[in-house]
């Protein structure tokens, strides 16, 4: 059965906010390198630098049908992002005309498990947008799916509210629960790379900050000078 | 964050019973042949003939780690169905030794996005199987995923006590409150196939008894009688 | 523009029968194995040992959309192949139910660029079925495509009155005009191949037969008589 | 057999500019959405921004072999594109030195199902190049292929004297019949987008201005005003 | 530059026919789970139950050419197995005629990165034929490759003289210094997986045996009861 | 087993350096169109006009294990290329931290079967970087690979001191052996493809350059003046 629920409670904006500068790669770290919340890697920005972060909308379109995304950008809120389970095949979900209307809504982006078209448009609006893939190829609008329930894109399930965070590393799920302690995460990461960079600056080498030459001691590995020594 | 739940709820025997000798491809129709509930195509049986019936086990592995479904087996209960999220990689996250273990257990199937192993012993112990791949890249037992959470697994969310029901189609996920009605609609949509069965018997096409005809009258639509006439 | 064809002429019988015998592989190779004629290796039987042998009634679907093969199948003869252009996707374009039809209409079988289902069904009906995959996946009714002019199917253009060659290896197409020379050519190679393997048989290699050492007096190859001596 | 057509008659000259400005998914839309004139979208252009049109010079080469492409270069006029069958292997079909030759003929362009090399420099020259992947794969020149007869391209028929035209979205081909009345269908379309746009501007939704609420109104939607409700 | 070497030292007979009875994964397991030993899983048997064990014969086709294959078959000696980098793309490279004449040399099987065809005649002799996929497409014979160097297969290197053993589970590479100790280590891990299976059938869990529960511990790790305490 | 080599004989710098200006396609054609040394097609760049040349720090990982290549950069040397088999799946076993850490070790760029992370960074510093695909996904460091023996990366076998050369057309490896006479033929044959160019923009086809037409008065070729008298 389909169902269409039009509101939920959004996280605060400023637990929102705090995440903006934060790499995807960074926040997946932070979040325990879980491969629940990473979306698969073919879901990926249509230009470089594009990015996006905010509570998702989640919608669940019948394959070829973009109706229900019709519906939910009537529903969403300005700083929302759609979330949108295209099932993955090359039929073009979204365009310039929804873009278009996105923008005039306070809408922040859009990711889609399935194609977009209007390119080039899309890419000039610089509206974030997040696809497996470019299609012309047409939809039709037909049958109703799901919006704010729990679905899928990309490999993971999205849940309406959970923070969506993409960049030119792809897309990470921030599950509600995790949002409050993860900026504090986030920074100490970030302060542990700066401090690391500037030991490497200085010509120490991972191997030895990390002591992973202890790995080489293992009965199992062999260790060899030079390769004519093998 | 790594959620272990030990115990839910099942629907009720008599309820799952009924749904025994129903195809997927029928059970999907009659849900609305919504896509939310049909697992990706390339979630097959390991050998032809293979089924399951039952209520899912939910279970999310990192990549390359099978730790989580040895925690699940033990939480299982005689009747259940593994569901796995292995994140699509060839990882053989299931074999011959587990299978034997869950067939003493009462398990009744297991089906995993990603790979298993052991393929010869698990299809001749005809243990129902479903998986992308069969691959023997051998898997680590280090981190904790979750168990009977919501999860993605052939591109759709699978909850804790959804029944999931595999032939040599595929799988399709029944959602607990679709189960009641379910029985009844299957009887419905057999009957009026057998119907239809005697009608094609007898000479009747498919585009009789629906009227197809009338698309012909499109003004969209040239027909023509003979390649000649083109 | 959809444009229906009705009717066109059928190559004669006398002359696909003699084709019925000969492999995929071996008519590949007597039309010169041109490309053009040779269907994408992933359209394959649903059962091992299926084939099939017949002039083409083409099908060209809107995608997800199985309505015109209702129609294709209404305006099909006892002996013709349907080929359809399902565009590749997995929505599951024919199954049981049209199979039944089929086979009381005398048709031979059917080719599907995308995905059929009831596969349980299909085998055991042993109706020969080509397909890129099996899906669950229901499809509408709403869009008249074309039946009966030039479509692609498995990367090849298929023409009404082509005659199409399925078995194991795969499918062929031979071009109308290709259809009279074929069986004598194909005659001529099996009786060479006999020939070769009573050879094989005594010890000759395909090298010596062939003369492929000569290639081994090339400036640019190497012989080493012994991995030692490298 | 090979079939080399030197001649055919191209469509004028003035239908075909009339195309230069509009977009692939607007003909694509205004040619009914047919799947059969919509290229698969991993045809793709070489440089964000290379477009073209143009009547197609069809070419059907053995698979790792561009002998026929030379042949069709010399036969091609100002103003055409080149539309080649390449069996979608990584077989470097086309380079520089070819586009150098193409330029100076007035060729507008090419769409390879298959790769082309030198990616750099074609880029350089920004020669409009529609292909499915860059690979420096060597070719050989041994078999001649088809010229200027109906070949497979992206996964739809393309005959000589069709107009193809490719931007970021992909390629559509417009079959000669459809051409004199496609530019009013174009202007249409674009003049209910830009009468939409300031509808959404002012605050409209597509829900409100196509009536989708009423999908609503569905006995099988169950609408919820709120998460918590559910 | 090619380079033929006609002959290199085999392994011991009696250290390869130790093997023969144990599976691929097994072995795999036993040489530390190495991914440099264990092929893609796309490399799979032409049949359920065929398997085969022998020293690699290496062969390093051109793309789309077999001649390589007729050269090497011509040096193999009974027991070999041929080993072919076919480069994954859809050429059949190897055929009934080429296995017919194998076995009369004692050639043991054959593993393809990439296509063979006569699947048919191929799976009726039961000769043992590892490949990515089958396919009819014709190949040449004009550029000579490789033999017995150290070459790509399946993603993996092998040398001659390494041991291949396939399975229904795939294909594992033994480097031959590996060779002497593996038979021992196969045998105990069979020894301990039979002793864990008598366990199991008296109920006890592999959670229990390998004490995973001392993970549910990890404060990272929620464990609830049932899923009503969430 | 693991194998760690530390150390091995470069080729002479001079001799690298002559590569510095010729195309990756160039090279792959002077080699002999040699498949053995062209990688996969999919091992690309991660920006238009990256490009590197050095001799090959081989790096052999585990899945989703990035340990060796750490031990790896601290053996390599200033002007070596890190050439890592990351067994083709989307863990991201090379980012910024690391990219850092190599630029100051005068590390000229990497090659990953596989997947890299921090492409935002990546590109900023410029550092030549080509994978399969990008993404976010975490690895581990708990195996220890191999460090300089013979790998498998983009379907080809690299040796420590083979010399990779990279650009927009993809990778190509030239053997050690092959190094001291590639660049006088690299010269002959840009010298030989600039005067084409001089005959081609005089008006000359390659058709007529290379006799092509001779191909056309073959008895297998129809040759038609025009589409209408077919």
């Amino acid at each position: 059965m389909s169902v269409i629920v039009k509101d939920f409670e959004r996280p605060p904006a400023s637990q929102i906010s705090k995440l903006a500068g934060a790499g995807v790669s960074t926040i997946h770290e932070c979040l325990g390198s879980q491969n629940a919340n990473l979306m698969r890697h073919d879901i990926k920005p249509l230009s470089e630098g594009m990015s996006l972060v905010g509570p998702a909308v989640t919608v669940d379109c019948s394959p070829g049908d973009n109706l229900t995304i019709h519906i939910a950008v009537a529903f969403a809120k300005p700083g929302d992002v759609l979330v949108v389970n295209g099932h993955g095949i090359p039929a073009g979900m979204w365009g310039s005309q929804m873009a278009f209307q996105a923008v005039h809504r306070g809408i922040k982006g859009i990711i889609v498990d399935g194609a977009v078209r209007d390119s080039k448009d899309l890419r000039r609006m610089k509206f974030p947008t997040f696809a497996k893939m470019i299609s012309s190829q047409g939809t039709v609008k037909k049958s109703v799916g799901s919006v704010n329930v729990a679905i899928q894109c990309g490999g993971v399930v999205v849940k309406p509210g959970d923070v969506v965070v993409g960049d030119d590393d792809g897309v990470v799920v921030v599950p509600r629960h995790d949002l409050q302690g993860l900026p504090a995460l986030v920074r100490k990461r970030e302060k542990k790379e700066a401090e690391n960079r500037k030991l490497y600056a200085k010509g120490v080498t991972s191997m030895e900050l990390n002591h992973y030459d202890d790995y080489l001691k293992d009965k199992k590995v062999r260790v060899v000078r030079d390769a004519r020594d093998l």
